[in-house]
């Protein structure tokens, strides 16, 4: 049965959050004369998000988007940084910098190839409007945005995978789930997608030791975006 | 509050389904040397979509997406259009019939200037598959997919407006509904929208007594999507 969908995982897999989001505080930090180690800064701030998802998937934690999660960990942290009188309008804008993430170098060109065969989502655990916003931002050619924040449901958890199986409209095999993350591509397996891995071995900064290699003989392992388009014959 | 995104109603407003179809029962009636009066059939067909949805509405039948609305139907016509012996794939394609339905001509320039200064969504009754289908066969640059099958309710139920409030992220007012029916509109301005009527006195074909002119004060009224794009500045 051929692959009529590729449905992408985008933090880390598409767009470089690490990167884009030290630039963006490197920038608040000279326009406002303050001095922090930005790379210690966000890789504290990305810290909560597995562990929130995880609390929320557990029932431990109400429902709450990703923008919620990020607020309340941001407002711990300006606090630990003694980062004191922001506006409420400059937290937002700082809250929002996970919307203007950058793509890796390879994905506008992988995508377009890509578009012309198949119907391409997001698959991402970000928040509706944030992946709107980074789709425009980065030039990302979606057909469709579907994200965890629909399914008021994190991945790994089910309701993910099968929702998007279900709205889509194909068969699950006829969808191909493309991530930088093995846990994700071992879910949507189990629920009978195809997969497909492409290694961000920088995702996490310099010292990144996990996702490094396939960890199970997903359908396509693939260096970028552009061998994936080539592998899928587009 | 300056409008920073533009949802759409989609069948009627932004394609025009009826012709559309028209065709393609035209084109299969051709191959398979079938006379039928396909208007009148198309007609007909149409006919359920309003009762059934306003029917899982009120809870008097369970939830069905439209896909599933539109095959119950079908199937009736099918024995009383006395046309028999159709394989199962050939009942899903012409059930996908809405799938491939043409934009207004004004529709795809209109869209494209829109899209430069503003966030471009669907909000439609139709479902996820068949709006991603319809965008990609008409070049429709959404940036979004929303419709009732993401919300599990139909328009103009409250969840579809304040659902999609919610996921864009931006306040109502500084959301603009563009639709050719005053039912929507006045829908979307109870949940503190702003509002843009296009009339499409054609949709219906030329026998169409509702929805030709406008019934309030809507805050745009315009001739078609270029002139909205006019009046939006853009």
């Amino acid at each position: 049965m051929p692959v009529k969908a590729l449905v992408f995982d985008v933090f880390g897999t598409v767009v470089d959050w690490r990167t884009s989001i030290i630039e963006q505080f490197q920038v608040f930090g000279r326009e406002r004369g303050i001095t922090v180690n930005w790379e210690a800064f966000v890789d504290d701030w990305k810290s909560c998000y597995r562990p929130s998802m995880d609390a929320i998937r557990a029932g431990r934690l109400p429902w709450s988007n990703v923008d919620g999660i990020f607020r309340k960990k941001l407002d711990l942290l300006l606090g630990e940084y003694r980062i004191p009188g922001l506006s409420e309008a400059e937290t937002i804008r700082l809250n929002r910098a996970w919307h203007w993430c950058k793509p890796w170098p390879d994905v506008v060109a992988g995508l377009a190839r890509l578009k012309a065969k198949y119907v391409l989502s997001t698959l991402s655990n970000g928040d509706v409007a944030c992946l709107v916003n980074m789709a425009r931002y980065g030039a990302l050619p979606w057909d469709c945005i579907l994200c965890a924040e629909i399914f008021r449901h994190y991945k790994p958890d089910p309701e993910v995978y099968r929702g998007a199986i279900a709205l889509l409209g194909w068969e699950p095999e006829e969808i191909m789930i493309v991530a930088a993350h093995n846990y994700d591509l071992r879910a949507a397996r189990s629920h009978g997608m195809r997969t497909a891995f492409v290694p961000r071995p920088l995702e996490n900064g310099p010292g990144q030791t996990s996702d490094l290699e396939p960890e199970e003989d997903w359908d396509v392992v693939a260096n970028d975006f552009g061998h994936l388009a080539t592998v899928m014959k587009t």
